[in-house]
């Protein structure tokens, strides 16, 4: 086996490893749950052992260690994540092996890969835009993901774009993420169909049309910083399961009122938001993933044309699916852990095709 | 004399020139109107012969000549203005002298002299806004102002901040700058005024404070690219001069509900821009200057405590005062052109005490 580094990325819920060689092959991927509810030393002592467990997968001593964490963080120190309640860890006590370790923010992370590797290849200016449990954004600059002065740039799940509406759970009014996360857009169906119920119209309780309640969601793109928003109250049906973003789309295009009302909502606030984004940073792209971009057309095509329609004075920057889906945020942990191996250009001359590649499980 | 280079700040309305030696001294200055009205080969004509008299007061040829310009811009192509009218401009084209010229964005080129002489001398990562006629952002990232993968980006002017509001001039819904540019502040009092009047309310009858109708505007902080807003319908008094954002400012100090309650919105919209810019490129600090920075603590306080207010998991950057004035264009264009003449760091060695520069006229 040649030469590898160990790939991690440490979400809320799951974290994903990989194993990457240096010409881009994933020799093989693993996912373990993330022991949040234990404790951020427990945590630690996870990220430990899985990468411990993945590097006696490989052949030899890795060549370094890549890791993608949520919070606040510089390439040799977690300094702070309020989701898994870690505070000032260096990179070198995620794990027992003496080589290089660099680390990244979960975000901008999946958005180096999506530059290096993905949907950015040919883009230095643009923005990778996770849609899952939560919503945060990747500012590709100039070739490079910007985190600004103190590294809490991104955050534009929590731009005001409803200066009037509701209040979301970081305490601000009228964030986009609380009315187009994943999270979010299963919410406000549930508390639009209870506010129904409340008003005496059985006839529109809700029955999930759907298998999963966890689709769309995706807990490695959630800014993680504020608590999950809270479930809707069940007050129509204690039984039925709240509802996903999923269920809310196929429910939206059959034409069903409640649905494409909630739906037209989260189009709305991503068109202003998208539309403020490209009037500020002037991205070449908007690359749009997570777990809310398996809603393809029914997000893309729609939101597209709002977005045109908002802006007068030039066009839009075109809307693009993110290329490498769950494994962002794994690949971009491998070039970290190339870059701290001394591969500045980590991943320049990969020829990846990642439908190839073994997905993270 | 020392060697110098030639400074020229293009605006809509007025061009200010200068010379500045190789130690930052700005050794003269001078300003003559943009014969804009006359079309764009008039101006082009104008500022060949502005940096040739400019020249010719100098010993010698000059190192350099800088150009500060509306419009789309690159660091040797005037790409396109819709306030002046040209299109595809090169920079030598500016200047009948064979010596070496850079152009500059009219706005980055104000934010480049804060960074490297002004406000922002210690801080890599800003926003430098400037609000006067319009709004426009410089956008200071890693040290240097960033214009977006095209050119367009910090059109913060033009993000929507009341979605359901007034329609801007630009034709979208709730811009910024619609509710507080220096313009838009003075022409919303004197509309608030014509609606009361209309409704048979005399005593609310606008008669103007001040002497200066022009007051808190600079035209060379304007974005350019749209026509001026319409000004206010004279219909309660056909001699009433247009109300200036100084004007409604002081009336607002001195409790006006009318002017309060424009000024409330400007104040409003203005966090709301500044809540967004934060969330999402988390500067160090926003320098604000233009015209509506003279209105001081009226501005600023309440400025500060709103966008403190407006934000719970982070917190405001500081508001800073640009230090520059209406010389930063000037200065900015400066740099251009000590880095045109080779100079990569022009400035750095500075000991530039602006204060005791002499101002442009």
């Amino acid at each position: 086996m040649s030469s590898y580094v160990v790939a991690l990325d440490v979400g809320g819920t799951a974290m994903k490893g990989g194993l990457v060689s240096a010409s881009g092959e994933v020799l093989l991927t693993d996912r373990r749950p993330t022991p949040r509810v234990d404790g951020p030393l427990r945590v630690i002592a996870a990220i430990r052992t899985f990468i411990d467990d993945l590097a006696q997968a490989g052949h030899g001593t890795p060549s370094g260690v890549g890791l993608a964490v949520p919070g606040l963080v510089t390439e040799d120190r977690a300094v702070y994540s309020a989701n898994i309640g870690w505070k000032d860890v260096l990179a070198t006590d995620f794990t027992s092996l003496s080589v290089p370790v660099r680390l990244g923010h979960d975000v901008r992370t999946g958005g180096l890969a999506e530059r290096v590797l993905g949907a950015g290849r040919s883009e230095p200016d643009f923005l990778f835009l996770p849609i899952g449990t939560g919503i945060a954004g990747a500012m590709i600059i100039e070739g490079r993901p910007y985190g600004g002065s103190s590294g809490w740039g991104g955050e534009i799940g929590h731009i005001s774009v409803f200066p009037d509406g509701e209040r979301c759970a970081c305490g601000q009014i009228g964030c986009l993420e609380t009315y187009a996360s994943a999270a979010s857009v299963g919410r406000r169906y549930g508390e639009r169909l209870s506010r129904a119920a409340s008003v005496q119209r059985p006839d529109t309780a809700y029955s999930a049309p759907g298998p999963s309640a966890a689709a769309y969601s995706n807990p490695a793109s959630a800014p993680g910083a504020y608590p999950a928003p809270p479930s809707a109250p069940a007050a129509h049906s204690a039984s039925a399961p709240p509802a996903s973003a999923e269920d809310v789309v196929a429910l939206a295009m059959r034409g069903d009122p409640d649905a494409s009302a909630v739906w037209d909502e989260a189009l709305e606030a991503l068109s202003i938001a998208l539309a403020s984004y490209t009037l500020l940073l002037d991205p070449s792209s908007i690359v749009i993933g997570g777990g809310l971009a398996e809603a393809g057309a029914a997000l893309f095509d729609p939101l597209a044309e709002r977005l045109e329609g908002r802006l007068t004075f030039r066009s839009a920057p075109p809307l693009r699916h993110a290329a490498l889906g769950m494994n962002a945020g794994m690949l971009g942990a491998a070039l970290l852990g190339w870059q701290a191996a001394g591969i500045a250009d980590a991943g320049a001359s990969w020829a990846l095709d990642v439908l190839r590649s073994p997905s993270v499980p």
